[in-house]
């Protein structure tokens, strides 16, 4: 049976969701969102994250981010990020398809990036008027795309020179989970009471079989969004599969439990290593990714066993993914397989 | 526990079916396609439609008409189609939005159109040259959206046209398993064999949890559609949990066996009805739907019973449909209800 | 020297806009409407058609029309227009392109549509709630593809039905002009005052060497739309030799005279041919283009001469275009050919 | 009269350029580039580039550049261009609406990007396969936002670039007279012979009232391309008064007169200015556009007088662009009221 580092994509359904799954197979349910569970799920979100939300599902995080993109742009605006952002570099440019909009780079430091360099490019960008793209969202990624997680503070502080400049705020929250168990705070404290705008809220990365939460905290953001939702291709027919899973995910709090796990099982793989010579963190490891070089014998030593991807093979830079399934007994063995590697040179 | 014929998507996931997820549900996969599972069902899909086919998943059936389409379109370029196809009139445009193209619509004969009809709006549209849109594509569904069958005949003659005029030939199937089940044909026989180039095969419809299998007959016609599959939203990431469906739904013939039960039941439905008076067939009964028009009276008795959708409220016409989870019992009991009603006139 | 009843967008410009373009070349003008020429024309503009007009150039009439609608639609939306509608018909899904939406097509009688054929269209359109496009614009041609000019009751009607279904009025004006040199009315009377929310108002098949100007009744619908028209293709750098043409135009009513000749040389012709035997009339002639069922002697006798186009060839249904430049001798002259030719027989 | 610095969309026609649209201006001639003048123009510009040329017109820059784009781009693909570039920064995402693709973006080094740059953002954006947008445009500026100029060589190592990853080649010429008379060769040359694939050859900032010529070096790359130039809203009516500019423009070597002439004239001003202390090049003087420091008393004294536009306001970073019409007094007269002003201080 294989396990990895490779990714959170890699494992599978975490038991009490499968068991939601199973348990949502019953009889008939009236289709494309209608059924009980749907309706069950729209309470726990709003008692999750704020009262005043609206709040779709989507199938995978591309489609979240993108569909919400979609909702609040207009071909003529554009998007501020960092030059790692998911949105921009890892989605076959589908909000740049779905919106026709482009997006507008902003150096990341650790993955992150800051009130001060969103307001430097809003003011570059405007400088010409209307020969421009008018930059209309923010969109950033909680956790980050390289581990690291924003403070409530940092969040915060883009909130504001979003409101100051009309920038709608986006959070990519593919790994919101792993970032709000570091942050010890609650998901409506990390998102709606910071002053983000438009959520994507990550389910299939933390232990479900798929789906993510499209959230509007303002619910005007979300006018006639159920026709882009159904245009958009993630409106699901039997909707029930889907949101069922959500019900003990958010009601049960497992969405903590599983990523407090991973973090956990990422801080102690990160721990391990660094005893090592030769390695050494990229990024801070602040949730369940580790960006971490590593030297050629210990990636020998270890890759076949526990895949994982290289994120820049010329410099050995790994990127080590645990997820809610991740055990303690195989962090030790591929810091075990890296420290024998270490010795042997 | 509800039971309904409202739509076969109101029906859950049959037990083989669900068999299959959870047993898929074992360790970790390699993410995005490149795990056992879908590996498996590749070898299948070619199997049961031809060696050199090309296929991709996606989420649901207005994503696999979609992004099929988007695929083979550039937008000066227009669909022709019934103008009752749901590409053209339940996606909420998702074709025209992700290709730019207009449909030009042909008027349908029991959900049908002709090789004449497909002729004469080709030739039409191109009278003014490129000051029009270029027709590319025809789109047909089999079974269609009336619940009626395509012959074998009648898609041949389509595709002849479709050749003659350098049009690519598109088979909405997100009920083919029913219209072959009712054809007493293969899957192959039904597309490949009589000039289809893409295909939407259906199996959320048919017991499946989710999943459509996008199907290219014509190798080239899928140049770069890696790229165009994750941009458009249907890169799963964990693939398995949708291709493990495919794997015993194809290998054992079950879409055959659900469809030929859901299109048995629709005959059993109709034939019961039949017999009552103010009660006609509005298209004739071929598959799985039976569009039917019904009396006041039968409709107050039966529809809190067993919900179903009534597609025109002022003529009383009613949408049965059955699916693989019917049972006799059911059938039989709706018939008793509405029986009971005409006679209490 | 070629003269022809093909189109008027064969005729050239006319003398007093020339000397207009000609004039406008003296010097430099800021530039992108920044010019003098452009703020006196915004000026004339809101003195024609009302004071709280927004106004933007265009270079052409596809232009015009697509980037209007583009202003005001969003992807899940869908237009209203008649089937023989120039969005529909002739621009290579420009419309369609441009916002993603399809449009729903009514009937046409006489190139006409009625309130009561819009308000059936749209509660078909709307019947399955979010599962289809919503309709957002309804789009006539005034005067009609067809020749035929909607009188003001007629526009009234339909702004009628727009207002209760919250549909935006769109008004395709390419050959506004004829239509309102017909009506006998003043432009604001034909538009404005009778409801349209937006107008396409030509310049370029009325003697101007090129431009339309696209106006929103209500400014609101245009807001942020001068990034939307640099996006659009639409803002002319050296704008000034387009605005300066319109200021003639529009100041010394010679839209009117270039109409109202071009309507009575059709006027004339269509009375000289309709005495001829196996001649008649389409549609109506009200404008400047007489949609003529000929024989084909006639046709032989005169294609040639003065070049035309058949709308039917099977039908021999000509289109035959007058224009500012048209003379009475060549109306004459072609009815005379015509007149010949059916004696020889 | 005002002349200015500010751009050569500030200048008017040039005399030769108006005569031929008067001239043009004689009877009936086709619609939509049917017409003896686009006929001529389409044989001068196969002299001029090449036998095997498509040529096409677009109204201006803009679209010339983003419709040659959408022509040979689908949506999961992507351009590589510098971070100055017009495409990328001056057109509202023009292009990025119009083909629904980002712009990997290089960064300059005075307003120039090298093949090595290039080849680098290709390796980078293919990385990991189909999870990313597909490189397959490299759009350069000849001569540059900048002012500069490639060398021969440098446009052919980018070709060479090009050619070996499969990447379609494009120029935005919207100055490329300005180049090619600087670099003192043809625009074949320039052009064709170093392996530009597709072409924005610029008329509208050279002296005529409007135009650009879209043209195509390989005519397998312009497949269809008729129905997008008009549902692009290029296709003009009255095309001969757009084509009928091109021909004495390239027959009579116009382009090279008047860019030759605009070029001198910035280099008089330059030269002179940079006299003056505290004045210095923001990058090397090759073309018509001069960035230049200068000085706040300089600017004070110069920009009611002759109006120009500070690329950085805080820098005091003046553009000064010259056209066919900058005289030498009017140069000369700048340069004396920047040296009274400096002298004042």
């Amino acid at each position: 049976m294989l396990k990895s580092f490779a990714s959170d994509n890699y494992s599978g359904i975490a038991p009490e969701i499968m068991d939601a799954i199973v348990s949502a197979n019953h009889g008939h349910q009236a289709a494309y969102g209608n059924d009980d569970f749907t309706k069950e799920v729209q309470k726990i979100l709003k008692q999750t994250f704020g009262k005043k939300i609206e709040a779709y599902f989507a199938y995978n995080g591309t489609a979240a981010n993108s569909v919400l993109l979609k909702a609040v742009l207009r071909s003529h605006h554009a998007i501020i990020c960092s030059d790692v952002a998911h949105v921009a570099t890892q989605e076959v440019g589908a909000t740049n398809n779905l919106t026709g909009c482009p997006m507008f780079l902003v150096s990341h430091h650790n993955g992150k990036i800051t009130a001060e360099a969103i307001q430097e490019a809003y003011t570059k960008a405007t400088f010409w008027g209307h020969h421009g793209s008018l930059p209309k969202v923010v969109s950033i990624a909680q956790s980050t795309e390289l581990g690291t997680v924003y403070s409530l503070e940092e969040v915060r502080a883009i909130s504001t020179v979003c409101k100051a400049n009309q920038l709608i705020f986006h959070m990519d929250g593919c790994r919101l989970p792993n970032a709000v168990a570091a942050l010890n705070c609650s998901l409506k404290e990390a998102t709606n009471d910071v002053g983000v705008d438009i959520l994507s809220f990550g389910g299939t990365k933390n232990g479900l079989m798929m789906g993510e939460v499209m959230i509007f905290f303002q619910p005007e953001l979300a006018m006639e969004f159920a026709y882009i939702h159904k245009q958009s291709l993630q409106l699901y027919s039997k909707m029930r599969f889907l949101s069922a899973q959500f019900i003990p995910y958010l009601r049960d709090a497992l969405w903590h439990r599983y990523a407090s796990h991973a973090n956990a099982m990422a801080k102690r793989l990160a721990k391990g290593l660094l005893t090592l010579s030769g390695v050494k963190l990229a990024f801070p490891q602040q949730s369940n990714q580790v960006f971490i070089y590593l030297t050629e014998p210990i990636i020998k030593a270890t890759q076949n066993v526990y895949p994982f991807y290289l994120w820049d093979p010329k410099q050995n830079l790994a990127r080590l993914v645990t997820s809610f399934d991740t055990t303690t007994q195989e962090v030790d063995h591929f810091i075990e397989l890296a420290t024998q590697a270490e010795k042997s040179i």
